[in-house]
């Protein structure tokens, strides 16, 4: 990789491994999940006592997913590209909107890990690496970082243009996103990313979300931990 | 139809047209609008001034959609069996759930129009028809409800189980459902629904759900409306 | 209820408890999952072997279910308009186009059960009723179609627009759909209506979908119901 | 960026701007578009006249998307991470399975545009870039391929996790999908991506979708034009 003078660097290089979930808007209660299944019998609660919360575990229990979709969080999400491609396949019940590399300059905010893994067996046994090799990792990556938005920086000042310039940038840049889903949706996208066999990034996304479920339909997220974090 | 005494009448009957779609929670704003499509730059706002309303503006006019689906509208509907029907075939950014008559018994209500019309045309050109031949059809229509619904209980009496009794249930029977969507689906639905072409009796609801986008969001119904009610 | 001389019946009545659901076109393959789960490893495999049913056979375990999205089948249906109404509420990965009564006068063809049933316990359990009480029923739901159908066709002769002359058509008039789905909302359906606790009359919807997808998917078929009819 | 000796590649490098999107399965007429319109009407067509012509014409022009869903198109694209990661915002109606770098090795296969472009006005309007300036941007893509690519080798030798050692990666990267659409979710793909605003890799995807469509559904294909590329 050709490189340049220490001097052509304008923009200060942020390395971090800190994953951001944040609640920004929500609009959910255990009970708007009781009163949309009751619905089914004509009838309607005012409060969250034992029967309602029986009906809660029976619907979970049973995959009854429809009355866990009458509520709403938003996310704001910071996380490197390669957490954002993962994310973005769940598909149904799901709404993004991304930083796009094609309007805006990325910022020069890379990956780098605190927890280095190798595979020690199956595609999801790994064990920490430590020490010198992670370190020779760690230290190659931040070069290669350095280097790369040197040369980003380099095409956007050469006038090509955004969309191409960043061909340049590595999958472990960070982007941006809002996201909003409902309980159901949520459980299912947490499920398979706040699992044993899911990629650790994505993980910390997951668990920022299963908390705002926590916080926000506390019987509901009980219930669902309790039947084995399967999406009702 | 055979038909028994009159004191074989176990409960009251409920004529109406009134259509209800009440709006039981929501979370929307167009300054949410402007963040999520801000977001593709990097931005955001705090305040919804003239730049922002434009920007909606923009988004209308070109389609871009993805930013009005963080938000949410829950109604509870209140209509004939011909308007759920129809208005369930809307499946993308819609969660119902309803009143079933599987699982609990129907309510003597049923719908007789005040506005009762003729073809006179092409599939969407309709005429009032008024006086006698308006009042001999709701007329015919009252008395054929009374004798369904007595063959209903009737059945019901007889042990038949609740989801074949009501084989003699008309289209016409009420029935009651939440329903959610977002600000996206909503007008997706409105721009169908409350349409010159649309049923008159779904219109009612999209008139009500189009009323809550005024209210919360009256930057994105004004612009909607001025770009034709097409959905982003 | 009104009733007329005889002959104002100008069509035939036609009473049925048949129920279709009539594969018109599909295009799916056991290989076609191999493949779209194999390209995650960037391979290809050109005939299904050991190693491939392996493979199945793990995506349906480890609930993968994207893989069985790539392929189609479309189904014409004749059912009642209850079966209808449950049908449709599968939303995601499901189209469907439907005969209209607002369109289209609909045919004399009603749903009348050679299966009488009553509950007996909960909400899903049920004995058959046989002999008088069994025909008392029918009997009844014979009259009561002839007089709907004649009320029907008594307003449509005046003029009455179809889409209000309907509001006279029971629940179990026979409708008309096509149904197009994958082998993944197939499996999500077929796994909650040909179930024990089902209503009877959609699961021979179901269960002819079911065999279709033994049919044309046969390793798939196996592998669904060995690991207990649950959609991946 | 640290460099070894040159005899550390393993690999050959393969730099390109072919976009591949290749039919490899399909079930698709346009007679089925009419039929599914016309069971509204309780009617059906067995050859593809004027009188079903002018119905697809009505039906695209006036919106009527569903008739436009039973049918089905899966294609192999190849494509780099930045093209990838813009067509899976498309969610609905649209199935992908996709080469995944946890679990295989991504190949030395890197995007190289023969056309570089500048911005010139508005983030849409682009004038192409040439001479010198246009292969200084490619040399110093190339040569940071080269530097990348062993970089994430030197990793995986070094029994860094794949999940990790492709954070050296671009997102000019080659991947390799399978994408599932019917007609309806197809033109609205289309209609956005093979636009005049649409970025130019992008666009290679939806003019070879498009061209599929040509060929299997040609009256659609054509009234979709003649009607502005507006997905009904």
């Amino acid at each position: 990789m050709p490189q340049g003078p220490e001097e052509e660097f304008t923009s200060e290089m942020h390395f971090t491994d800190e994953i951001v979930c944040e609640l920004v808007q929500v609009c959910a209660s255990d009970l708007m999940v009781v009163n949309a299944a009751r619905v089914s019998f004509n009838r309607e609660s005012e409060e969250l006592g034992d029967k309602e919360k029986g009906l809660i575990n029976f619907l979970m229990k049973n995959h009854h997913g429809t009355p866990f979709e009458h509520n709403m969080f938003t996310f704001r999400v910071e996380a490197p590209l390669f957490v954002q491609r993962e994310q973005m396949r769940h598909r149904i019940g799901h709404s993004y909107n991304e930083w796009s590399g094609r309007y805006a300059k990325m910022d020069p905010k890379f990956y780098v890990p605190s927890y280095v893994r190798t595979q020690v067996g199956g595609p999801y046994d790994f064990e920490e690496v430590n020490g010198d090799a992670a370190n020779v990792f760690r230290i190659h990556l931040e070069k290669t970082y350095r280097a790369l938005y040197m040369e980003y920086e380099r095409a956007l000042r050469q006038d090509v243009a955004k969309e191409q310039a960043r061909y340049f940038l590595p999958v472990s840049t960070y982007t941006k996103y809002f996201w909003t889903c409902n309980a159901r949706s949520l459980m299912h996208f947490v499920g398979l990313r706040n699992h044993p066999n899911a990629m650790f990034e994505i993980a910390q996304v997951a668990k920022s979300a299963e908390n705002s479920l926590i916080d926000h339909m506390p019987e509901t997220a009980s219930r669902y931990v309790e039947h084995g974090r399967i999406a009702p």
